[in-house]
């Protein structure tokens, strides 16, 4: 937060988001991505304005380009007035300490453009928590205005995978050397991927590894109206980003003429509310004082073997439905 | 499953893990890998002998010789008869498709001997879950008899340090070219690693990565009684594993004198409790029929965005807590 700032309540920064005001955006993310006081008042001041945006996921393996792309298709969007806004949600590593994304380099003054916002989110959560953590950074951003919401993380694990559900349509991004085709279908990502690109298109094997994923994608289809296209671009030089990006607004049209688009929107509820609840049950767990002393009995019990761990689990979660303490609606 | 074998309810298996047969043992583990039917009754059947064993987690940058570090310390005490438990806990990625430990490579005729057993859960679930999983495969090991357990993660993101906290001591590996050890300062491991390694200590650079080290660890030992050893060792001559497992078994005294065995158990205990009660949640979101209908609706309000998702957990969570369904606690 910026020194020397007038103190700002949930109130008046969800109003500053839905006026258009840069800085209490910026706020209110930070305010939603550290789970801080008032994040939830904000986001219910929020909440009628959520809906109009369309959110696209990036996603691919490390070196793949997918910031490059993500900047060149934000650039595009952004040259004929569309507002875009970009969460890079990158996954910290315990050993490299630092950012997976840390070599992003952004586009000249992308990031300065009025139509234009970024947002990296260097987190370390627990997986639920990160993607429940950048949907509601999405929310912000589909409440303050943006057309295009693109969500970009670095591929590297379940992490991804649970970001990309919580996305409206899914481009996965390869570079020929990756020669992942293949793999992909073993990991899940063909059924949820809407778009595939192969990126850097200009080096060996490009035509091979597009040749593959359309096999693959053509095997698919049997059970599905919507084939995924196989592109290649050079996202460096701008190569191939008119047809992505006209892709990618097909792909919404059909999404929303057949209705996936609704189902998709209840299905991320359905995520988001277990979600929800989890956090809920961390919080019944950890701030209960009348519980502490009972959990600390039955931790006690379990450590030296006398308990039967599910067993515990079972008691607390008799007690969790049997007390009628209806002050728990209160947070 | 093996074709041709009598079915095994979960009481046979658990007679069998604790008759000290292989392949009730193999099956157990199976069984609780998967969650499939009666891995409860499975695990409350062995409840009453784990605990013994110590659980040691060994975890490190890609490439650091983890595998074959294990392999040499499981060697080590094969040969003078401790009975030894591998679990080599293997998230996939989605990109690669397969093993991050896809290249490992046991050494001679160690999963032969016959007091040694090697599993590896190749995985793709969630982080808690994992972690709930893996703690659960040590019990039936632990049950089984073996005297030392080394659980071994490829070191890449949160799911390792999860599995690392259900351990009771941690070594972390690396090799002189990772030049980690600051780094690993900031993401948390130094505080739950016990003994430090630079693995392949015959390269360059390894005598500054282990002074590095040291120096961090000097500095962290103003607030901690036990001051982890960093140690150099060269695994594929079994060099230096003389002394790691000396220092592994110091650790494990100092563990038990100090009364932090019991601490560390009881925290373990109390995530386990808290995972535990998730996968409850889980259940009892997706198996109610009457809430499926609700849920829907409630669903159905928050994609048209007339419903707020933290409200809609607010109206779940307020329902579970009124209902006095005393049958959950049937499974």
């Amino acid at each position: 937060m910026a020194s020397a700032v007038v103190p700002a309540t949930p109130a008046t920064l969800s109003a500053g988001v839905l006026a258009g005001d840069r800085r209490a955006l910026a706020r209110a993310i930070s305010l939603v991505e550290n789970r801080a006081d008032g994040y939830r008042e904000l986001l219910t001041g929020l909440h009628a304005r959520v809906g109009r945006a369309f959110r696209i996921g990036i996603t691919g393996p490390p070196g793949a380009g997918k910031s490059t792309l993500v900047d060149a298709l934000a650039a595009q969007w952004a040259d004929r007035g569309d507002r875009v806004g970009i969460v890079a949600v990158d996954p910290t590593s315990p050993f490299t300490g630092g950012a997976l994304l840390g070599d992003r380099v952004r586009m000249g003054d992308l990031a300065e453009r009025p139509e234009v916002y970024v947002r990296s989110m260097a987190t370390r959560g627990s997986t639920g928590g990160i993607a429940a953590a950048t949907r509601d950074i999405c929310s912000v951003l589909d409440a303050y205005g943006f057309d295009w919401l693109l969500i970009e993380t670095v591929g590297v694990g379940q992490i991804e995978i649970e970001v990309m559900h919580i996305c409206d349509a899914v481009v996965v991004v390869f570079v020929p050397e990756s020669g992942d085709g293949v793999q992909a279908l073993k990991a899940g990502l063909i059924e949820i991927a809407h778009v595939f690109v192969v990126n850097k298109a200009d080096r060996p094997g490009a035509d091979q590894l597009a040749t593959e994923l359309s096999l693959v994608v053509a095997h698919r289809t049997e059970t599905d109206d919507w084939r995924p296209p196989v592109l290649t671009t050079e996202a460096t030089r701008r190569r191939g980003i008119d047809t992505l990006e006209q892709e990618i607004v097909r792909c919404r049209e059909h999404l929303v003429d057949t209705g996936r688009l609704h189902t998709a929107r209840r299905r991320q509820a359905r995520v988001e509310l277990e979600n929800l609840l989890k956090e809920r049950l961390h919080r019944y767990l950890s701030g209960h004082v009348r519980l502490d002393a009972w959990i600390d009995d039955l931790t006690e019990r379990m450590a030296h073997g006398d308990l039967d761990p599910h067993r515990g689990a079972d008691m607390i979660w008799q007690r969790l439905r049997a007390e009628s303490d209806v002050g728990t609606t209160r947070e």
